[in-house]
């Protein structure tokens, strides 16, 4: 299972503030806590000020590999801010995200270019699709335009996009449906989602949280955007990996339980 | 989500000394908090004693339907212990359990004459199959057996049997596998399991038995024998009904919160 940490996001208040005022150790501290805890990719997301983007995911970039060799997921809409960083990152980056929507055309060439495994959103001009069939043809338009640009199907991590049980209480038997048949259909394309969108709105998310990451492990998803840190998500994919023959001898369990990672 | 509470048990030492001491106090504990918990059956196991076994399990029911109204699963191989429990028994029992192993033979013209909802193991002559097509082959005699005798494929609660990951990585995948094919094939009948058996030899048991349960309510179980005092269990089955559009409304699960179900 990777993970994408999603803790640096400047739409969340304090990490917005962080980037404003500059406090390097506030973020620093954050990518050291999420690397340390097994993050395939640390999400950089600068916020939402289109003019100082560019030169604030630079800044997000430089202080996040000065502390970890994780790699970082690019999280920006903005091709000028993703040229800008992509110039300074270190290790081969993450793009998160295409999709059809209009204004993000313009990354698709930087994914190309750069040969960036990419999160691809199944969104199109109209928005997200309803139903799963619509988000299947979504996603094989999204292909049509990757393949005749030389993108490998194995470097995109599709979202299928997970929406909140409390709109809709067969949201997540859509997801997991959806999950399956990309699966079935895209056999080399990775599946991802933003974790805790499928409880927005609930009370006790962690707790849907976990067994909505659980499920969509069964169902085929193979990375997760979560927080790296939540002892719910580790031991959750420890006891999922285990239990869907994907940890052999049981030795990532047995090792983390000698580590500590649980609470018994 | 039904229930057969699992904590009345003469084969775990600490029961067997309160059946053998006739320390009412402490068994009726047990009946009451598993009842409050919500369990559907309480199970009652005297033990292995087969001298006293019809005498413990009396005793046994006496002192559960001292204390609650919740029905009592009547868990024995042995038909004298069976038919001297049912005539004290005062709510419909539960049966516990049928198999085509030799010794169990006898249990099943109890069940037909009680009409009592029965859970029956996928086992036959030979022991525990070992591939999906023979427990699956092995419920269809099962079932050929009890329809002969006017038993209702609705009341039978087949357990297939989970094994282990400490001696098979491919054991949960197996019993995934097996309960959709029986949810597909038998559509009336009922599954369950006991659910702890998953894990067995291996450390940080409850990480993996609550992954284990909503990944079986998944795949189609609608019953597990279980502590259903455990709060891992109960939120695991909230969380997991909410996401397989089991709550309607979110009804149950809002409901649970304002209980103080849940640690947040």
């Amino acid at each position: 299972m990777k993970i994408i940490a999603e803790k640096i996001n400047g739409t969340r208040k304090r990490v917005a503030q962080a980037i404003q005022e500059r406090d390097a150790e506030f973020i620093q501290n954050l990518a050291k806590e999420q690397a340390e805890a097994g993050a395939t990719w640390l999400d950089a997301n600068a916020g939402t000020a289109p003019q100082r983007e560019p030169e604030d995911l630079i800044w997000l970039v430089e202080n996040i590999q000065a502390v970890t060799d994780t790699p970082i997921a690019l999280d920006s809409a903005n091709p000028r801010a993703l040229e800008a960083a992509i110039k300074v990152v270190k290790n081969k980056p993450m793009i998160n995200s295409i999709s059809l929507e209009p204004g993000r055309m313009d990354v698709f060439p930087i994914v190309a270019e750069h040969k960036c495994p990419a999160v691809a959103l199944a969104m199109d001009e109209k928005g997200i699709p309803k139903t799963k069939d619509e988000r299947i043809n979504t996603i094989g338009r999204i292909l049509e335009k990757t393949r005749s640009m030389g993108i490998q199907d194995d470097s995109l991590y599709f979202d299928p996009l997970a929406m909140t049980i409390g709109t809709g209480q067969e949201n997540a038997l859509l997801f997991f449906d959806t999950v399956r048949q990309i699966r079935a259909k895209f056999p080399e394309v990775h599946i991802t989602c933003g974790l805790s969108n499928i409880s927005f709105g609930l009370p006790a998310r962690k707790y849907i949280n976990r067994v909505f990451l659980a499920l969509c492990m069964e169902s085929g998803m193979d990375c997760a955007i979560c927080n790296p840190n939540s002892k719910d998500i580790q031991t959750t994919i420890l006891a999922a990996e285990l239990l869907l023959n994907k940890d052999r001898y049981c030795l990532k369990y047995t090792r983390a339980f000698r580590a500590g990672v649980f609470d018994e």
